[in-house]
């Protein structure tokens, strides 16, 4: 019912899945979350999720439970409720996801793609709060987008919109996953700092990340590490991604003219080591007037947000 | 009154002013210009809307028209009814022309920036008619955007959404008007077409522009022209600049996700000859799944947008 107290929300990750009872103000009431048999197909992480939401639930009287929302990655039919491939889940094609827990919960249920629901759960509870024009932006292994535009969750056409880490922000640059050239992804995400570090560990010996780790194992979160304890070279890698990212987002605001961007995991553990090159490179690439109304500010929900994430999806339209 | 039958719309150029009377179908039952005294100053300009204004209303019952729709160039306040400094406007700034036609005529009036008027313009009787989510972009003199994005008119925070022709495209590219440095308006507008051609001038002795004139007057429009008459060096030059709206358009598809981009004068004038370099650069550019929904179309209305622009905000939301 549309003013029950109670939202089940379920996140569906490659590595974890998890499920909580909420209130409306955002109290988690219950909680589980297991690590996904991904590898066991689809089948098997449903019926784990099939558990915990039951768990959950527990004791709960159905017309007290406004909705269950789901929070997965895409690629996805948020309108039908269906799951294509995911990178992270395989075996996952067009899994009906909806209608399998409508059947099995008897209650309505609502899917979204994991960066639009993280965008949903900063809006309504993390640093996104009273804002009318909000994008969301992860910002670690890949980097993607949940747009707000006046109020509301824009979604694009085939759930696609927000995919600012694939706009290409440097003609002919480094390959990206996804398979273009100089996407921002390639760029600034967290494997493109370790490619970077490593590609320039020859020319930096003395660097603290090299007694961290080798070139081979670097990671994003060695070289943060590295330049929160001051290290000159690990802080050259990270002001040149988030000189990219800075770039990214000055063309991002060119076009949406946001009043806030919420920048996920890098920013949120970088902190100013990110965000000062950043809007640097933002006064450079995006207009005065632009940027007057637009501030650029870590996530603030951390872990929270996955939780949450689903549970938005019943507080927001 | 809501639903009062007849909409005047108002179009305020550098160049030329316009006033319209118009049906819901987007009939234009009685038209007015004049070449615009920018130069006399605002109040000047405002004398001749008015002129014209009341001509269109003559013998015509207020409470048979629903309001007054004015389109004009940025920068403004849409919110307020102000606009500030247009380029094209001298001593035009913070006028509350809203206030001015609303005391004058005794009707509720409406003010939009001319790219977003257009877009309602296409979006209701031209190259968007039907779609959810469109983008249309003026390709001209300036490359500016008017978003239309589940079915409503997106203005952004201060009324700055759709800037692409001030994305950058091509990092530390040639000087934009704008002050900033490779955005999309100063690699593929008609200036940076002339720009180009003039540049390239002592390398293509031969090519058939210089036989319509010089490097020092040339214009996109001369580069068109042969063009379409097969020279070669005018169709690399057009193609560039394509390739760069391309890219452009590419970087807008991945954040917005349209279903159709609707492209002013250049594509409506040379047609395939920027369209064909143009879409192959949107395949290495966005990715299929975004293409797959996606058309990109010369826009249809033509000098009639100008007409139905002001007319359009009575008609939408």
């Amino acid at each position: 019912m549309a003013d029950a107290p109670y939202i089940a929300g379920v996140d569906i990750g490659g590595t974890k899945v998890a499920c909580v009872l909420a209130d409306e103000e955002g109290n988690i009431l219950a909680r589980r979350w297991q690590l996904t048999r991904a590898q066991e197909g689809w089948q098997t992480v449903v019926s784990q999720l099939f558990e915990m939401t039951e768990q959950v639930l527990e004791g709960v009287p159905r017309q007290q439970v406004r909705g269950i929302g789901i929070s997965c990655g895409g690629p996805l039919d948020s309108q039908q409720g269906i799951v294509y491939s995911p990178p992270n889940l395989p075996g996952w094609d067009a899994v009906p996801i909806k209608r399998i827990f409508e059947e099995r919960f008897g209650l309505p249920v609502r899917l979204e793609n994991d960066a639009n629901a993280t965008a949903l759960a900063e809006h309504c509870f993390g640093a996104g709060r009273g804002t009318r024009n909000m994008v969301f932006m992860t910002w670690g292994t890949g980097i993607g987008g949940g747009l707000i535009l006046d109020g509301r969750l824009y979604r694009g056409t085939n759930d696609l919109a927000g995919e600012i880490g694939h706009t290409t922000v440097l003609l002919d640059g480094p390959l990206c996953g996804c398979g273009k050239r100089g996407c921002l992804e390639a760029l600034a995400s967290g494997p493109a700092i370790a490619r970077r570090a490593r590609e320039l560990a020859e020319a930096s010996p003395e660097s603290g990340v090299w007694q961290r780790t080798s070139p081979d194992a670097v990671t994003a979160q060695h070289v943060v590490e590295s330049a929160m304890e001051g290290d000159t070279f690990a802080r050259f890698v990270l002001a040149e991604a988030a000189t990219y990212m800075g770039i990214g987002i000055a063309n991002l605001a060119q076009i949406l003219n946001p009043e806030r961007v919420v920048l996920g995991t890098i920013a949120v553990k970088a902190g100013e080591l990110v965000l000062e090159p950043l809007r640097r490179a933002l006064e450079v690439h995006a207009w005065s007037r632009v940027r007057q109304v637009l501030e650029v500010v870590p996530a603030q929900l951390g872990d929270r947000a996955q939780d949450l994430a689903g549970v938005c999806l019943w507080l927001a339209d």
